[in-house]
């Protein structure tokens, strides 16, 4: 166990100061709801003793961390402090996409015990408001999320998280892998919000990261086939490296004539686009290409107001449906790797030990590779 | 039986020009599919002399029209000759709220019989592509679909339709029921689209006829509470009439204003909106008043370019619909009808023979009261 | 306040055993996982001493009881001292039909505040598990339920409650209304797992209680007709008051006569059947009742095995769904019942004060009336 | 073209009366629904006239069939003359797993021609009914279906067939795929009503064509893990073969062990249960098997009335679900062989030429083999 003060994390202080500094190892506190189940029939002194050592030992679970991913958030934070109404105001610890090992649990955890290997969603619940209830508690207005202002994110040797929302990995699943479940997250729950199935013909916008992963999810899920637009000729070779059947180098075409490539590809028009870029002129072209019935999904996000053809969409009943991350997506893409029916690992293109973890930051801001990966735990050295 | 030259029909030949004028009446033809199934084992001549004598007595029913609505589409084509890119080239029969009397029946059909009453579902699939297959027939690019160029309507004395597509009415529904089941229908195919549910807060923007359906189907559906806005202050007396708990004058407040008024009268923001305006400013309104998680449906069409929030609506995972027209309705409204749970008797305001149809479609043109009625059988005297 | 020792509460110690004694008041609790979104930056000292303090004041609630009414579950606990593998092994306060007054309110606790009136959902999740997630926390196996041994319920002066599953009264919604919430969320759960929508044809089987409030949800839902079979003419006559469209006092009919008979009152047969009495020949009338493609419901519990027409069932793709208590259904009722569009009062005939429970069960036993109503607050006597 | 007498067909005459036999070739009909849509400004006789020419190159094609799979349901009409209450009372041509090239086309069919080679859902709807108009037109109780008495089948050299049940197969599609679309659509039809997704968990009872092809298509869907049991090892080597991730050959465990060796192998209870043998113990076990808010799929048919531990199901919400045949799978069926994702061919194991029917039925009746195909075309020897 590493001693007070040897915390290393990767804190953003404001636009442009991210810096590497220590921070004390936080406890893993309890969960009272629960642990009171055992406390019914105690007398009322002893159960606040209870409760007290219950705060050592609670519902939480401190980490070792392994493996976390550099996300554009993160560099976006770094360089601008803000996303949106998302500002930094106090010193914000980074990171969300990561892996890392149970190192000690609450008394009130059972799933999980110390040396589990496991995957983090970064988001979790504050109350148990109608969203929870209903299982879309990514809409929770009130929602802890990493490294989105002002909840400190897991870029540190030890975090600590609510056990619920930790998840074992299995032995053939690795710690990169967990990793990138998050990113996978975001195609999950945009291909199910689109409803992708089986024989579906999907048009996805964009082939950054999210474009990849949607790529890989649509297929996973059974699509027939799947068209990748991008500016890039080198983005669209590894969209059809990871699965893509079609892809289309886009220039200046209108939005009309991109509709009609895609339909040509397809030989029919696909009932579902993945919009990823956020570009007005691309959810245009979203909304032109997708058959009658269909739905467009946005998951780029670009400037606040955008102008379309809504009536082109209305009268053919195109759904138009955005996605805010991800909820109950962790269990599926656990499964799905273990499965060893998905393989994510060429996504890891950099690795850097969390000591130069503003060098790859530096490298992430260029733009190389596809995904940059922290390592923070000197002591594991598998991936 | 009338004799031929007696069909006397509101016909459309350009913009500007509607004439009342004898065309011949029809005869119902066959559907050979299903009748094949009786020749399976006749020899080939006999087949060919029974298909002849199917045309003659099909599947298609003759009816002798009773009440017939006017629709705002209607008054649009006589005035303008068009509606976006239907264009009125031959001269068309106008009318499809419409209810009659079946006086012949083809002989493939088995559910009707001359005498009975039947309400008018105007949309015929011509060819059993996917989207009938999927249940979603409205959306077929080739359907019939009575008064929308090149398709004859039913605002005549006699007319023939597909069996499949003519509703037997009970004796307890009147005639005009039956032809407000059309604008009715738009109303439920809005709202299921919209996914009101028991206990649903709804928003319905527009207290226009389709807003006022919308408010009479949301509150059938067990929607807990339903405000509705306009402009005028009459509309909206309309509204609470029709059942509306809370109306709202607006003016010119923002779009966000308006979602402000509309949380603050709910208590709460609604899951739903119905959109029944197409105006730029309250599509934008109502993606503002929606709850995260919840529709905006498009029931109103405007201009075929609106500039509109997307990322507030995609964020907050509030999906966008479109409706057009209608599928699946007829049986659920005559049901309701039937039942005596719901009055749209008040909905009729003015009545006119067929013979004076052209005044009729003046004053429908000026606006006045809320649904004009012709009535084109001189034979039949009820409602 | 009242001083300790001051909590009446009607406690079952085994079969036959029925007692009436004090027990100590209730402190609220906190929760820790909210509560320590506060103390995130504090000295590890000074977040152990507010946890404690937290314990005090935390997300519970305490509430003066007001309004509990008596279900057959709590007679049947008393009578057998246990249901199916429930056993009552330790004295358990009966009681979870209820509704009561805000007393104290724990520190984390936002939405509530003493003096609010509230309805209360027995059912509260110990663990954030799949179910949880996925928007069906009542199948959650560990969840915290009401009088279902070992959990205490709420048949007493005093008791406390987790805040987030206390829902505010509006002040148009009485006590009584508010405990009625709890029977009425089983037809509400029922018929949302059935489908019922706009225009639907629903069979209800039994009309007891539960029969009756589906019969009520499935009308504001857009039921078109509901027909109710019983072998009881006074309990048929209760449904056709609170609704019911037609009604069929049966006798030794087969199943299949009675589904004919169903077919016949209709006019066609159902989407859907609710069945509420769990007897073996209602649930094999209850799938030759329903039309293909439709929905069987199963909300009564009879024996464990019964034999049923799988094959009848399957070919008509006749899906059987059964419900398990309910889950979101507080809001919508409290929508429903503060819109003044549903009225649940005459449920109840017989009320008590809680002194005198004893007598209120034996009155139940004997199957009196249609629901008791304990009146547990002698301060406030509005119903 | 063939001349008028070379019609082979393989007809069944009553319980085991099976004959190779000449039928005249059939003329493809109209779709006057359709077609009248050209006729609308022509003159009554004129009309008629094309109607009569319309009949002989109408809205149906003539097909010269060339593969056509042995099915159990064959084998079952030649050894029994019935199955259930569908009766062989007149000689009746089988085959219903077919594929074959267009040869004729009537006048109103404009996407397929001669020379088109196409596969054949053999169900097609006589009239336009509400399962119809819902999307559910498997569900049609006057449905066609080949090989169904009275209903002619197509293992002949000729056949006609609605042109809109007809689709045309990619190049990179063959004959033999195309038939197995059949068998196939019983698993897509399956799963999708199981509701099988991305990460699901799926125990499928029963290692013969259906539960192997339930198999394939659920992987297909994104399964992460497929459990199978049977009670032949050979089988379940096949299951193996085709993608099952763990396979469990019974004897004589309870349904209880089962579904706890289930459990115990997917490391959890799978959500969806494909229950493919009829057997009572076998539901049995799907039911007791099937996670807390999941789906049992009954597609195995075995006797009327079963006994089942219903009250298990009901109150954990599993619910059952029975499939008929299929609806909307031909094109996804056809995306997928298209896309090459999926692999049938394994599953043809013997082939005979129509003029060895009668020796090709006597294998299949031997249980050699998974699929027997016949071959119907002697002038197109491809797969």
């Amino acid at each position: 166990m590493a001693a007070p003060g040897q915390n290393l994390a990767v804190v953003v202080h404001r636009a442009g100061d991210l810096r590497l500094e220590n921070r004390p190892i936080p406890e893993p506190g309890p969960n009272v709801l629960y642990f009171s189940r055992r406390l019914v029939n105690m007398p009322s002194v002893l159960k606040c003793i209870c409760v007290v050592l219950a705060r050592l030992f609670g519902a939480e679970v401190l980490l070792r961390m392994h493996s976390v991913g550099i996300c554009g958030s993160d560099v976006h934070y770094w360089q601008h402090g803000r996303i949106g109404d998302f500002v930094v105001k106090d010193p914000m610890v980074l990171g969300h996409e990561a892996s890392g090992t149970v190192v000690k649990v609450g008394s009130g955890v059972t799933h999980l015990k110390p040396g589990d290997r496991v995957a983090i969603e970064p988001g979790v619940p504050r109350e148990t408001d109608e969203f929870c209830k209903t299982g879309r508690y990514n809409l929770s207005p009130t929602i802890f999320f990493c490294a989105t202002p002002p909840d400190d994110g897991n870029l540190c040797r030890y975090y600590k998280h609510s056990a619920s929302y930790c998840y074992k990995l299995p032995d053939n699943v690795t710690f990169e892998e967990g990793a990138l479940i998050e990113p996978l997250s975001v195609g999950i729950h945009a291909c199910k919000r689109a409803g992708v199935t089986l024989g579906s013909k999907v048009f996805v916008c964009g082939a950054g990261p999210i474009g990849l992963v949607n790529v890989i999810v649509a297929k996973m899920m059974g699509a027939a086939s799947v068209v990748v637009t991008d500016l890039s000729a080198s983005r669209l070779q590894k969209a059809k490296e990871v699965g893509a059947d079609f892809t289309i180098q886009v220039k200046n075409e209108s939005p009309q004539e991109v509709a009609s490539k895609v339909e040509s590809l397809l030989g029919c028009m696909p009932e579902i686009t993945v919009e990823c870029t956020g570009v007005q002129a691309c959810i245009q072209a979203g909304i032109y290409a997708t058959r009658s019935g269909g739905t467009l999904v946005l998951v780029g996000l670009g400037p606040e107001m955008v102008t379309v053809p809504i009536v082109n969409a209305a009268v053919r009943e195109v759904d138009i449906r955005g996605i805010f991350r991800y909820c109950n997506t962790w269990p599926v893409a656990i499964a799905l790797l273990a499965s060893k029916r998905i393989n994510v690992k060429p996504l890891v293109t950099h690795r850097f030990p969390l000591e130069k973890a503003l060098e790859a930051f530096e490298a992430t801001k260029r733009g190389e590779g596809v995904k940059v990966m922290l390592k923070c735990d000197p002591t594991d050295h598998n991936p």
